[in-house]
């Protein structure tokens, strides 16, 4: 294994002329959010953090990372939940959230160039103030769009307008040495030579440094409604999926949610979900411009969800009865964190038409190995969250069972030709199921590809496919 | 420069035991049609043809020629305009086209799976039939969905529906040593590592042989109107283009042509162009379910081109009217390539609020050398093409002429922030444009990936960013 350098008083000094002293943590200035992401069970605290302002800062910090062989974590606002964002070789972390600008809203280019640590929501409020849509929608809105680039970032909206990567047309990107390289721009086509930008998108800080975005925007659709759907079983829910994506519906979104997770939401929020009918609900999305355009989708489909037996439709389209629902899908994960001690999560992706095998393998295996496991998702897509509750076992208890339906789960999602993450990413802990999942062949060209990008190996080491 | 090994008698019986001997072209039995592109200015005949038939075949040949060190050309249907399946080493090509069949339409998942030989037109049909929509349209529709693949065709919907690499979920493919590998599948979302699928779009034959495509198809449109509309000049037009974006109506295509260009294709096709009331017009073209939905957006955007000064707009609302319009747009490439005798091209792809600037750049060219240019172009997604005509200049005026015509052309869409080639690729004739183009830290990133793929550099060497 390599030796990585630490960072000392001396290079700190040095550090200093790049970057102001006051936006360098250092030892004992290094607030303890910095050692974890939002999984919370790798912990390693980095010897110096640099609260960046500047491309040109973050060039300058990598070029002597790179000369000096110290490892370099990039983080955004430490939402991940595999632990990419964890200096597992301590040496420097470089926080984006200080990088939170838009820096040009083009509207007859139809883009927003911004810097990497904009978080999501205010990314979100700033285009859709202005008439514009930027789709990605993932559950956690306090993301910065520099992790969500770095992901892969997917959420909710992906049935109808995919992921982060089909709205990146350009990156700023500083490579590992401290080149300053543009990638793609704000053409809509482009077939000049390799894909770099794809390669850094869903990298996870592992092939370079994000320092900017030229993101695509839609015109954001004039109107929404949703469809609250219960049915008598979560299998029944699951089902109807595929008939409506055959019916050439086009949802927005297709979450499914059990009622077991929805009591925990309710306790977390402190209010009520406005349907308590039944186990199972589908909650679907349609949006455009009119509300007959709208009407024409949503209403074959409710007719589907019926034929499929469910136990009524209910209709949202005002913003103040749709809000509560979409709320609580919301927290979904915060409620489920908070009723156990601690969990951890799986967020494989199958053919949306295999999603209910799969749920199907998950509820046996809680009664086979007994243990808690709670999950809801992505049906329009087929990515599930699937949450592995601690509650009050062992630390060896709970290591073996944890692992034990890890590894059944993203067997079982092999077998369904699925894929080991959806959107959160390989990071740190993903790395044996990766190793699973994929062909040899497949990780000697990644393993190739990170020593193209980064021949030291500075950048966010032992993560994604460094085993 | 490395030396290729030829196809000799010995081998060829050995690659007789692989393929069957009568899908084996060897020295006279080659036909001219394998010695060059469309854009037949290069021309090198193989040493030997496989019209393969299967992933097993394409396997044991290429593990063949990289034990040999023999170069390997992969070829579609031969309608590149780059000379990227031009043999240039001889050796060994693998034509597709034979490997044409649908393997799987997946109507729950909204995917077809597709050989690489597959020719666009075929598939269009395939899956139109069904109700079923794979958007990207490029003008060329015999080429193989292979070749669109390996060049990353966008076509004229790119401004509504974006390019192929959108479209590409999952492929197969054979490794440079015969192994082959599946990348992505049915998922619609995946953050499981790098992203080789779509380093392997656009790569042109160049990081691996693409054996099979997943892509993703859409519920068919089940209404589309076309406004043809005349404007007094082509500035007009085409400064119309970033106001109609900026509307937030969303059009499927936007293409702009110049009279010039229509009197071509009336000649090549026999027959008149439905109105020839100006100089230069834009085509537009709206999609949607409903007549009502399109017409929300259609009517705001005539609108917008009348105040813009458009003389009329003709709404052609029923196949019968709108089918002669745009198969005079599909005619231009082949009628501009009658009228003279040799041409070439410029593909590049500028900001589309750029469209303009470098049209005017052209028009002003054609004057200041003394060439004829004519062009065309997706105003909707800034990717124009520009062709220009040798007529009946000597071999060296035309080589004089044309070079300097390309070279302050790529200098003036670099200027714009544009790209080389929207959709077209780079092949081996825009290698030294892409040069100029980008950045060296590209090129040397670019040209590592090429060695972890490709280690003997037997896949289609001297193209993209081989110089």
């Amino acid at each position: 294994m390599t030796e990585y350098k630490q960072v000392t008083e001396e290079d700190l000094a040095v550090l200093a002329g790049f970057v102001d002293r006051e936006r360098l943590l250092f030892g004992d200035e290094i607030n303890e959010e910095y050692s974890h992401d939002e999984l919370a069970s790798e912990r390693v605290y980095p010897s110096l953090v640099a609260r960046v302002t500047s491309t040109a800062e973050v060039s300058k910090l990598m070029a002597y990372a790179n000369e000096h062989h110290i490892a370099v974590t990039p983080r955004g606002a430490g939402t991940g939940l595999v632990g990419a964002a964890v200096a597992v070789e301590r040496g420097l972390m470089i926080d984006t959230t200080l990088m939170n600008h838009v820096l040009e809203l083009d509207e007859e280019n139809l883009t927003l160039t911004v810097e990497p640590g904009m978080l999501l929501m205010e990314l979100r409020s700033y285009v859709e103030e202005r008439g514009f849509y930027y789709p990605p929608d993932p559950g956690e809105k306090s993301a910065t769009i520099g992790g969500n680039i770095s992901t892969n970032a997917g959420g909710m909206t992906a049935v109808k307008y995919g992921v982060t990567r089909d709205y990146v047309r350009g990156l700023e990107v500083v490579l590992a040495d401290g080149t300053v390289l543009q990638l793609g721009g704000k053409v809509v086509k482009n077939s000049s030579g390799y894909d770099l930008k794809d390669m850094i998108v869903g990298s996870e800080g592992t092939l370079a440094f994000v320092t900017k975005a030229i993101l695509k925007l839609l015109p954001l659709p004039k109107k929404n409604v949703s469809l609250l759907v219960p049915f008598p079983t979560l299998e029944q829910a699951i089902g109807t999926v595929p008939l409506i994506i055959k019916s050439k519906a086009v949802p927005t979104a297709i979450e499914f949610m059990e009622r077991e997770v929805i009591l925990d939401a309710e306790e977390f929020l402190g209010r009520k979900f406005p349907d308590n009918q039944a186990d199972a609900y589908l909650l679907l999305k349609f949006d455009g411009n009119t509300m007959e355009e709208i009407a024409s989708y949503y209403d074959d489909t409710a007719q589907i969800c019926l034929d499929q037996g469910a136990i009524d439709i209910l209709i949202a389209d005002t913003e103040e009865r749709s809000a509560p629902v979409w709320k609580t899908r919301g927290a979904f994960l915060e409620a489920i964190k908070a009723s156990t001690s601690m969990m951890d999560e799986v967020d494989v992706v199958v053919p949306r038409s295999r999603v209910n095998d799969f749920v199907e393998f998950v509820h046996q295996l809680r009664q086979d190995i007994g243990i808690r496991i709670k999950s809801f998702g992505h049906a329009g897509d087929g990515n599930l969250h699937v949450y592995i509750l601690r509650d009050d076992l062992s630390d060896e208890k709970w290591r073996e069972l944890m692992r034990l339906a890890m590894k059944r789960m993203y067997a079982k999602a092999r077998e369904l030709q699925g894929q080991v993450s959806g959107e959160h990413g390989i990071g740190l802990v993903k790395r044996p199921y990766l190793k699973e999942s994929l062909p040899e062949a497949s990780l000697v060209l990644m393993r190739g590809i990170k020593q193209v990008f980064d021949p030291n190996n500075i950048l966010n080491p032992h993560k994604v496919c460094q085993m």
